[in-house]
């Protein structure tokens, strides 16, 4: 199947055009880019030029940011494009409400990745916590902005999501792997002086039997970056690591080899848009993008140092 | 039918009680209340006790603070009986959907009321609007915090909601007569310095056929209270003013005698809630929660001064 890819940025070109050159199921047919480009491939700059040029490319992977990619995603979606998401979905969650209504409308697919959930470890932890009682689970991503978001000015402004923009992936791990519905009952932000979106969020959660579900996201890790979940039972512990890829249990290493007959994040969604594309399906579940909007519109919010650069 | 109203402060003396009162159709049997109580019917303070004690009570009037009241909604539901649900339906988005789940599940009727709805000129604004072309849309919600909601601390705490907890009755009217979803692009809240929630902004929305909707939320205002939206259409304007009482089309004031066969917002409410006991029915509209959420946590945030009751 042809696929066009907009926005050729940073996350484009380490895993989107990648896991597109390595599937035998797509062929990378365009791009659509101000600046960004991918050799041996046609290029271009207007999108409604190329939804008009190339009625032959019935996909399209949007990777722009959040701001933007609404028009694009309605454009793609009324001209009958089966559509895929970078996470997170949209700017706001009543756009996201409106693409899946415009995807159903136009009977075509719509897939807003969750690119986590698809780390090597999250289905056994999933498979793992069923008929389980839960008794806690912690979230800890703790990472140094410096390292990770050098010059992005952007996740400091309002929809940039600050540290929820690494967070949100820790919850998309929560939302797949828990049985139960969760949510939030406090936060406390904290917002750089000169900043409109946190640097450090802790947040509490409601869990229908009681169990204590905590989360701490930091952007000032230095030394040992952290993204772990870990998770204690009536009936033993689990623990995530490393995003998801690495999952121990009772205290052992799980070997994850061969589990997964598909390896990485973004070969495994590319995998599922092409089953959604043959059915005509829609996968839009928000829950990751609702529990950090709850967060964002409920946490207590305290000024902490500005950050520079 | 009898009904138990949990919760018996201003807004269930002000409107609940006498709608009950005053309708064939309900009878009040119990309350439950730390503080309140209404003469001449039973009163509890224990929410499980009541449910327990009266199982001839099928159905719950919840008027408690949207903090506290998912637990009440939950413990109802589960107890089979029908809800009913003050404005705002919930602290988070997260729990509102888990009230839904819970209601379909144990098949009850759940209602998340939007009083402002039910003001004598919404249904006929939404009637007039439809098949004109909407070119402009802006409200005004501006009214005197201190003459509206003295000595309510809870407001200015972060489930308060600051200025949307009126600003939000406008935009479950605006949800509700446009025929179009909207989307929050941008917004500005004005925080006070000793405050969590804002006390004034200002919200744009994306419209799909390119109108201009706006909305101007302020607790500031003296002398005249305002709560108009003005629309303008390639057929002509209208304005509905007095937060949705009065309708004005190209100019002239609309008799609304006689247009609705029972008068006031929470008759009209109870009359509806009684339908949905009838027929089992889940009325849970979450999109004027869902525009106040992403304002709130996608706003641009200015300090202003503190705020003194």
């Amino acid at each position: 199947m042809e696929i066009a890819l907009v926005g050729i940025g940073k996350i484009a070109v380490d895993q989107h055009v990648p896991a597109i050159a390595a599937s035998d199921e797509w062929s990378l047919a365009a791009t659509v880019s101000r600046q960004g480009a991918v050799e041996g491939v046609t290029g271009y700059t207007n999108f409604d030029q190329m939804l008009a040029e190339r009625p032959d490319i019935r996909v399209v992977s949007l990777c722009v940011p959040p701001g933007p990619r609404f028009d694009y995603a309605v454009a793609a979606l009324r001209a009958g494009r089966h559509v895929m998401l970078e996470k997170p979905p949209g700017a706001t969650l009543a756009e996201c409400y409106q693409l899946e209504a415009l995807a159903r409308e136009n009977r075509v697919a719509l897939f807003a990745t969750w690119h986590s959930r698809e780390a090597a470890g999250v289905a056994q932890a999933k498979e793992w916590l069923i008929g389980k009682r839960l008794r806690r689970l912690s979230v800890t991503w703790r990472e140094d902005v410096h390292r990770w978001h050098p010059g992005q000015a952007w996740i400091w402004e309002p929809a940039g999501m600050g540290v929820f923009d690494p967070g949100i992936n820790a919850l998309s791990i929560v939302t797949e792997i828990l049985p139960d519905p969760i949510h939030l009952t406090s936060a406390d932000l904290d917002i750089p002086s000169n900043c409109q979106t946190p640097i450090g969020a802790r947040l509490n959660f409601y869990h229908p039997h009681g169990a204590e579900v905590t989360a701490d996201f930091d952007w000032r890790q230095t030394g040992d970056q952290i993204w772990t979940i870990d998770v204690e039972t009536d009936q033993g512990t689990l623990s995530l690591l490393n995003g998801g890829a690495t999952v121990v249990i009772d205290g052992q290493q799980i070997d994850m080899a061969g589990t997964n007959t598909l390896s990485g994040e973004y070969p495994r969604l590319y995998r599922r848009m092409a089953e959604l594309v043959r059915q005509g399906g829609v996968d839009v579940d928000l829950s990751p993008m609702i529990h950090v909007t709850d967060a964002l519109a409920l946490g207590r919010r305290t000024v902490v140092d500005p950050f520079f650069d």
